[in-house]
């Protein structure tokens, strides 16, 4: 019998309980023994639920009973969950979270402690929901020199910009549409701003090159500034626009980023559409893979957090990948790729002038794609078109 | 030091040997221990190979060098490829194969071998080339209920395929062209008889039903009979032609197939093109998804078999999955979906008389999606149009 404890009976939660009852056959013959949810901790009580014997206001009951192995921390947000965490590792209770922000802020920390205390510290369901993504990383490819992790990692984005493409809506309808359907939060801000990508993008970037960064250090774009016209014009010339993070590890430091890319159709990425996820990595000799599915939901959540459970309760403590705190990335400035402008009509002569001769994409607007070029000329063209009389529409990198 | 023996120098077995030199910091940092190649067992010498002081001719030197800890085998074939390999297990040395001929045949007997004599049999590049699917689906999805594995597992039939499908040609043209880019063998009946994707679905099976068929158990049809005029006919109604190994995990027993599908633009393995492959589980409560990548090639090849020996070394023997020889499988006859069917355009009457009030596609033949109906009642219906003079050019099941 392996007792656990439930952090937060939230959606996350009360999926991760559902599964333990609902899959119990699964569960027993796949992890090799009996799963018992001792604790549930929340502030609330569920008269109602079939765990209401279960609650628990108080963690120290969790902390303080040796016979609970493994904590499952679904609660969200930095505190407690931080404070949760080091207390049950240092207890020499193994942790399993889904809470992308505390890991992208104290995974190393969580991951020093866990080794340190003979028991695991496991994540996998903080990034790409139910996808296994962390896993197979850690496990399946670390022999390849990673060149790039990069991925579709928030549904809600994807499935504004998939509106965008297949419905012709504008950005604020298909927010609209978002919320409306329970994909966007009522404050969108942490999706649509690209915050919830740049915490993932932290994570996967910290497996491949073993350096946690601040995801305050991460330029992080969101898709507020994405017109219809942009996407539009992709389309004309077979691309699509996803809001990308991107780990490039091919230097002393890596570039590390989200932004909106133009993606050609060729590009695995560009397939992957409305609330799904999906990770790329470009590895040698590896090659290309992808690991796609459901990034968010209750169901998906809870298999990545269970999965993690049958892990541990399957090998115990195995070397995790080793991570130590790091400021060290690429300027963002020197980032070179090609570049997808678009000017108002009138500015032709203006964008000849500054750009060169570049080929127009047949649209309403003065829409190009530009050579390779760094970001500070990028900036520089920028501020000249601008002193011009023409400032940008838009200015999306291409992948 | 871990010493390994590699048994075959073709293609996969120089890609193994490569690997291990030109990333042998990643793959130290990674296993945790320095890897010798201290055996490389081929027919054949390699004077000019760095690997040329490695080769031995006879099995045996490896099997009693109890330093040699694991063995590698990448010679293809049962045989000796099974021999070797039992061997090997009752060396107490683990084993690591590509070979999917030898797993679909006989990965019961290997896997009962290795938990017998403490040791791993591990063959995650018998199935998607380098894409981790094999250890993804052991350790991290089985936690769920697994209602469907299915997957595009043959890169040159894909390849023939996307050629028929993006540029018109016909199975034949395609199939030249295959060959001569090095993607189908000169005899290239295993891949487009579908007899390659039967062994890799037999494995894909095991791994979620426990139970190993014999891939000669299977429904397997392949390629040959798909002509550019059901490919054109698909696209019409926007959807794919696709080579599927399909198990279906979702009554007493599966039904296991491999067979040509159309797939809707909507389906995530519609979008596999060229020589890629994909694998698909659709499971409770994790929903869809898919490990995507190229499904063949040295260098991704090598990269699954070195995985492979990373986790050996890492996490040394583990509970792997528990496979019994079985022949349960659920009768072909009762399987049952929507089917693409052509028939010369004359046949109309026939057609409305044997399958009711259908659309016919906008082509130049009889072409029409049924409604769901079984194997049997499909081949009734074909025997009685066949009989009024008028056998049908296709018959595509729908996905």
């Amino acid at each position: 019998m392996t007792n656990i404890a439930i952090l937060g009976f939230g959606v996350v939660g009360s999926g991760v309980a559902d599964l333990i009852v609902k899959n119990n056959e699964e569960v027993v013959n796949f992890g090799g023994d009996e799963i018992n949810i001792k604790y549930i901790l929340d502030l609330r009580d569920f008269p109602d639920s079939p765990f209401a014997d279960r609650i628990v206001h108080d963690f120290n009951v969790i902390l303080n009973d040796p016979t609970v192995s493994t904590v499952i921390e679904v609660m969200g947000g930095s505190h407690p969950a931080y404070e949760f965490t080091v207390a049950a590792l240092n207890a020499k209770k193994s942790v399993i979270t889904s809470n992308k922000e505390v890991v992208a802020n104290f995974a190393d920390e969580f991951l020093r402690l866990a080794v340190k205390n003979s028991v695991c510290y496991r994540f996998e369901a903080a990034v790409g929901g139910g996808i296994p993504v962390i896993s197979p990383i850690i496990e399946c490819i670390r022999q390849n020199k990673i060149r790039e992790v990069r991925g579709i990692l928030n549904g809600t984005t994807n499935y504004i910009l998939t509106k965008m493409f297949s419905f012709g809506e504008s950005f604020k309808a298909a927010l609209s549409d978002a919320q409306a359907k329970g994909y966007a939060e009522r404050n969108p801000d942490a999706d649509i701003l690209g915050i919830d990508a740049a915490r993932k993008i932290t994570i996967l970037s910290a497996l491949v090159t073993e350096k946690l960064l601040s995801p305050d250090d991460i330029h992080t774009e969101g898709i507020t500034e994405i017109r219809l016209a942009d996407v539009t014009a992709a389309e004309k010339i077979g691309c699509k626009i996803k809001l990308l993070g991107r780990c490039i590890n091919d230097g002393d430091a890596p570039y590390v980023m989200v932004a909106p890319f133009m993606l050609s159709g060729d590009s695995a990425l560009a397939d992957v559409s409305g609330v799904y996820n999906a990770v790329e990595v470009v590895a040698e000799p590896l090659g290309n893979v992808m690991f796609y599915g459901r990034g968010a939901g209750a169901g998906p959540t809870a298999s990545a957090v269970v999965g993690d459970l049958m892990q541990i309760m399957r090998h115990g403590e195995t070397r995790g990948p080793e991570v130590e705190r790091s400021s060290a990335i690429a300027p963002f400035d020197s980032f070179s790729c090609r570049r997808y402008f678009a000017f108002e009509r009138s500015a032709a002569e203006t964008v000849k002038a500054t750009f060169g001769d570049v080929d127009f994409i047949d649209s309403d607007e003065c829409a190009f794609i530009t050579p390779v070029m760094s970001e500070s000329e990028a900036r520089e063209k920028k501020k000249s078109a601008t002193a011009s009389g023409f400032a940008p529409l838009s200015h999306i990198r291409v992948l």
